[in-house]
């Protein structure tokens, strides 16, 4: 890894910071943000921390056009003693690599820009808030900027990383949920683009959300996009049962998101011994398991839930309600474990927090 | 309709024109561009005519994240007695409001936005280049604009129309292609966003359309997301195939964008009484056709190349030639009565055309 040299302006006059009971979820952003650039002479250069702000695009840019993007989302969170801790945040530099790869983006060196996000954290210290389960949410993402509406591969892009304080996903406390079980719309679907973090998974569940939201529920159930029988994601999240004693995930098949959630929890499951499966399993198996009593638990692992426990899951016209819609003790043992680890309230054995900054830091480090 | 009032800012100094043979495609950008702006209490509202420029857009900005965007893709053409046509524009419109629809964007006044597009184009039209093959390409293009990272549609939205002058897609003469079929990645699938005009299903194909060129061929044949057996689409066209002195075309099934000029192939081959049919076929099925001599003709549509004769497809390790590599006389028929109709060179029965704008009118309008 060569450091290149980053630039520093400072905003002149900071923000108001929004209360931590109004946080929600990526509507406030930070004092500044990190920005760096591609093109091909240069490769990615001129990595810089500036006033957040809106930037400048061509109409004609092709980001606007034909979505080449990726995105990662991670956040950092604050310990009782002030230190301020990313989790497993290689992981997400090198998803967003892998994401790259397959929509044709250079990549970026991940050592290099984890630093950089590093230096930005260090300077929006203060906007890591404190209170029960609120976090700072780190979004890095590349867009493609050519001026051209050729359909091809861009030449420019602008990778960014702005920050949002976020608040509890959980303001009242963990609550299962109740999930829709999609027939008709497909999120992804073997060789498309189902296992980058791109854009192009995202607004094109939005009309299967509507579907569930008009029935008052709360997310989607994938199912894979050939058979439409076997399950694939929720919403955004990956998703685990607990059925007979042994946790069951969907395997990665080609169209499921690899969480970073996911994997930490398979991780988990097999350092306390339950027995965890990555395999194919479909809507009508889990329905039987359901029936003959065998179905304990159901829950998504993501960045925004830690662990969403699923309480009721509609299938066509039939409603499963798993543990009596109450979160199970696996989903429970996880979460109080993952958010534990992240908040430093639980010792990390596994060395998967890394400290972003610290409150004793140089608040200007030197740029 | 009801027209709301249109301002228009005149840019102070004129760009330059490219000369012809330098156009290219979507590299040049006209001097005026379109805007419109969406939100919930005043729908769509503001249309303007501003100097062609770069727009603000905030980083968390949902286009930048979660691709929820529609566009289109015309061109208006100048006829040798200096009238501008274009080419069943309500088409585009119709289709834009489908695409809208399946990303759970607000609809658009079909008919109003033409006229604005009309207006845009009087005051553009010297843009409009006269050499043979040229045109003015018209991208209408809506993107989600909320500053909001949550995974659910923008209450915002711009609405923009650019324009570029573009070169002859056949500069040195109609040429039949070579063509890679595609056996990995997927294009599209049913349930998902294949039918849309958006950039979901765009830079997905990047990675495909790289082997295809590795090979030194010019596009991909993509095969249906399910069974990978079916023919769907030809690069970012529609396919058909003279059969046995029958024309085939992939039906419409869910996962293949409705093409505008796809529609008036039908249409013409059913006034022509050739014989043409929408129906799903396989790869294999189009395999023994070649083997057995019955292959006659293979092309795809599309507004960019009207029509592209294929010469060669590879499939696997076999290389089809069709009709000795050399264009068809079906093609050839559409092509010439197509792009005929289009520059008022063939006679328009179909009432196809609508004149955009012509040279006696007032160059500004009064808007």
């Amino acid at each position: 890894m060569t450091l290149q040299t980053i630039a520093f302006e400072k905003r002149e006059q900071l923000k108001q910071k929004p209360n931590s009971d109004q946080l929600g979820f990526g509507k406030y952003f930070t004092d500044h943000m990190f920005l760096m650039d591609y093109d091909e002479q240069k490769d990615w250069h001129n990595p810089r921390i500036v006033p957040y702000q809106s930037i400048s695009v061509d109409p004609s840019a092709m980001i606007f056009h034909y979505g080449q993007t990726v995105f990662e989302g991670l956040k950092a969170y604050r310990t009782e003693d002030d230190q301020i801790l990313l989790f497993r945040p290689e992981n997400n530099m090198k998803r967003l690599n892998q994401s790259s790869k397959r929509m044709s983006i250079p990549e970026i060196d991940e050592e290099e820009v984890l630093h950089y996000l590093q230096q930005l954290i260090a300077i929006e210290q203060d906007w890591v808030p404190s209170a029960e389960g609120t976090s700072l949410y780190i979004r890095p993402v590349v867009i493609a900027t050519d001026p051209n509406l050729s359909v091809e591969p861009s030449k420019t892009y602008t990778f960014m990383i702005i920050l949002s304080p976020v608040g509890s996903y959980y303001p009242q406390g963990i609550k299962p949920v109740s999930i829709r079980v999609e027939q008709q719309y497909t999120r992804a679907v073997k060789g498309g683009t189902g296992t980058a973090k791109t854009a192009a998974n995202y607004s094109g569940a939005y009309k299967a959300q509507e579907k569930a939201t008009e029935q008052g529920l709360s997310q989607v159930l994938w199912l894979d996009g050939i058979e439409k029988k076997y399950i694939e994601e929720v919403g955004s999240m990956n998703v685990f049962f607990k059925i007979d004693g042994e946790v069951i995930t969907p395997e990665l098949n080609g169209s499921i998101l690899e969480g970073i959630t996911r994997k930490s929890t398979i991780e988990l499951l097999n350092h306390w011994g339950i027995p965890v499966k990555e395999q194919k399993i479909s809507m009508a198996e889990l329905h039987a398991y359901y029936h003959n009593g065998k179905l304990e638990e159901a829950f998504g692992t993501g960045t925004a839930a830690v662990i969403s426990p699923i309480g009721e899951l509609i299938w066509e016209n039939e409603k499963l309600v798993i543990n009596e819609g109450q979160i199970g003790e696996v989903a429970k043992k996880l979460y109080d474990t993952i958010t534990g680890i992240q908040t430093g309230k639980v010792k990390d054995r596994y060395g998967w927090t890394v400290e972003a900054a610290s409150k004793t830091m140089n608040t200007s480090p030197s740029l």
